[in-house]
């Protein structure tokens, strides 16, 4: 390989004409705020990550040994692009078990993480133009997977008053125009630990119905509630064949984020059931079945660990409130759902800034609230899913560096 | 859930609601022209698949255990987006030892999956409204990952001729147009064995050049050559800062095509590696970790396995050739490279209608050559890499049913 060729433009010349060949999508696609924080921060000795959505435990043994077992047994060729058998059973028998509701294996569609459920479902329903409502705070890459459709984000942002994250449904109805083809919501939600209130749900089903929207409702934090016994999902207000998609991911509930796998629930229909095969197909072909059948395990052996594990993050979550409530400048409500604690520090305008200075100064690891789109300057997330001592030694350190 | 609702319109009509509530492009998204076959035999007892691209052997022991090492050492938090860096290096090294190449490791991008390689880099290159002229027959998903964008494929066929696979460069220069952004070229090429001599690629090189093109050249069967000591790589050819994109799988080399895991060769630029970062997260958030790690034992350790392989492919294209080349009906070519045999039978012109009924009279399962685009309807895949035993059984039984 020859770079020594006279008839050659400068570097910066020729970097500047592979940026102008690009897709103006792709040149465009932004960087995750959270990742800048990762990114200015992971190789800092020392620092404690708080900035993910994941805990510091290995995924439980039970579930790395059926799929280690799987491995050995030699299901290592092409899988079935919807997901084996035995796993979209497992994911049926998990929702029947925990909600009222009743879906059967074939609206099961295994995929390739809980992004690559959200990716998958924007891909079948939001064209170029096209626009979906958006309720903000949220986890941002919802924004990028609509950006990378070419269609466009209109975000209506939760208002926090009264020590409580609330949604003004009127804003969010009106923020529906002709050219919006769904609305998503993240209920428990990422970052606020809001929690959309059943007669609101019904509501919003309502308005759906009423104008041919599709609802995509992200369900990841569903285990994850602290004040009330449970939430009710999307799955039992809504009848099989409604325009309802709901996503969900093995990541969180069974420390599994480095695994990969997630899963959506889509109507009753044949001709959805094909769509998204073929968009299984076209994406990734598949998920690794070996994998899947650690996935069975965490779905049926898996209910102890994970009542463990919501136990563990209600612990977190008084933790890093009680403490960071008493550092005068933090402003903060406690979250319903979730794992996160995202607040406020007065003063500080730019949670960009604050985040690295706290990489620096505390040594401590948190995503800026501007990741998180409308509504979330000015904040800084927290995950609280990390185990006690590591947990407070991190509250401890921002509690510090805060007073 | 109560299904009973009065209020409802009958089920056909729900249904065509749902339909006509999808993206048009997700609704007119093509089923795979191989997945149509399989799903049609997958189910009947009896029936040998060489439908698809694999063979009949599991990944070799010593990959497994790799992941698996790294499964129980709990690699199972959220991965480098991009790759682990020991996977990136050990493909630098490997695209070193075996090209005359030399491919800086953060070039190297694993992705999940081959597809997902190619998804990738159509989402950062092309639009909707742009065309991408791509060499066919082909293996299919590109012309889907080309419609996923809402951009045009224009295919430029192969010839068969004189008892050889040949590409009119004229012709293929000729279909490029101001709307064209890329070429897709496969070389060593799925499902004809064609392969792009040197002399073809330099004026492929200088025609990109000149029209500031992209090529995309998925070289995933770099390694399958029969009659030459080797193939040139495009990266062989280009400068390092270069519009050139190659694309490649853990999956044939290695017997993998469970663990969905391949890598990409973007040019040496820091605008593009973040694009590409910012890909994958949005995707699927990369690949996890602990496959990573099986991954690095294939290229570090895999070299004699990959030489049986091919060892082994060498020996089915002469066991299928020679015996269906006793066939009256059968037309073929001998297959420079890859490992499927892609040939015609006389009389039948529905190559679909014929993968069928060789599914219920021979228990045979091939693809339909109308599955690769213009210029494969006529022909049948047969995937010769499986097992001489397993090999000989089903080329026996295609010989009967042929005759």
């Amino acid at each position: 390989m020859d770079n020594a060729n006279n008839t050659q433009a400068p570097e910066a010349q020729r970097q500047a004409h592979l940026l102008a060949a690009l897709r103006p999508m792709a040149a465009t696609l932004p960087e995750s705020g959270i990742m800048a924080v990762v990114n200015y921060g992971s190789e800092k000795a020392g620092v404690m990550p708080f900035w993910a959505g994941e805990g510091d435990a290995p995924t439980p043994v039970f579930i790395a040994e059926a799929a280690i077992e799987a491995l050995r047994q030699g299901h290592t060729f092409y899988p079935h692009l919807c997901g084996i058998p035995q796993l979209r059973q497992a994911v049926a028998a998990y929702v029947r078990r925990h909600f009222l509701a009743n879906v059967a294996p074939e609206r099961v569609i295994i995929t390739g993480s809980g992004m690559q459920a959200i990716m998958q479902t924007v891909q079948a329903l939001v064209g170029p133009g096209d626009e979906v409502v958006v309720v903000s705070p949220v986890w941002p890459n919802i924004f990028a997977a609509i950006h990378m459709q070419e269609a466009e984000a209109r975000p209506v942002p939760l208002q926090c008053a009264q020590n409580a994250w609330r949604l003004d449904l009127d804003r969010l109805f009106d923020a529906c125009g002709p050219k919006t083809r769904a609305l998503f919501l993240n209920t428990p939600g990422n970052p606020t630990g809001w929690i959309m209130e059943p007669e609101d749900m019904l509501r919003v089903r309502d308005f759906a119905r009423a104008r041919g929207l599709w609802l995509i409702v992200d369900e990841v934090y569903g285990q994850f509630v602290y004040d009330r016994p449970r939430v009710t999902s999307f799955l039992e207000v809504m009848e099989p064949d409604e325009q309802l998609i709901v996503v969900n991911t093995f990541s969180k509930n069974w420390s599994m984020t480095g695994w990969r796998v997630g899963w959506v629930v889509i109507p009753h229909s044949r001709v959805l059931g094909q769509v998204y095969e073929n968009l299984a197909l076209y994406n990734t072909s598949g998920v690794p079945a070996f994998l899947q059948y650690g996935c069975v395990a965490a779905l049926t052996d898996g209910d102890a660990y994970l009542k463990s594990l919501v136990e563990q993050c209600r612990q977190g979550r008084a933790l890093a409130c009680e403490r960071l409530a008493t550092v005068p400048r933090v402003r903060l409500v406690w979250p319903q759902g979730a794992f996160y604690l995202f607040f406020q520090v007065e003063g500080e305008s730019d949670s960009l800034v604050l985040a690295k200075r706290l990489v620096d100064e505390a040594q401590v690891g948190l995503a800026p609230g501007s990741a998180f789109g409308a509504g979330g300057e000015g904040f800084l997330r927290l995950c609280f899913a990390a185990s006690p001592a590591t947990l407070r030694t991190g509250v401890e350190r921002l509690v510090a560096a805060l007073a």
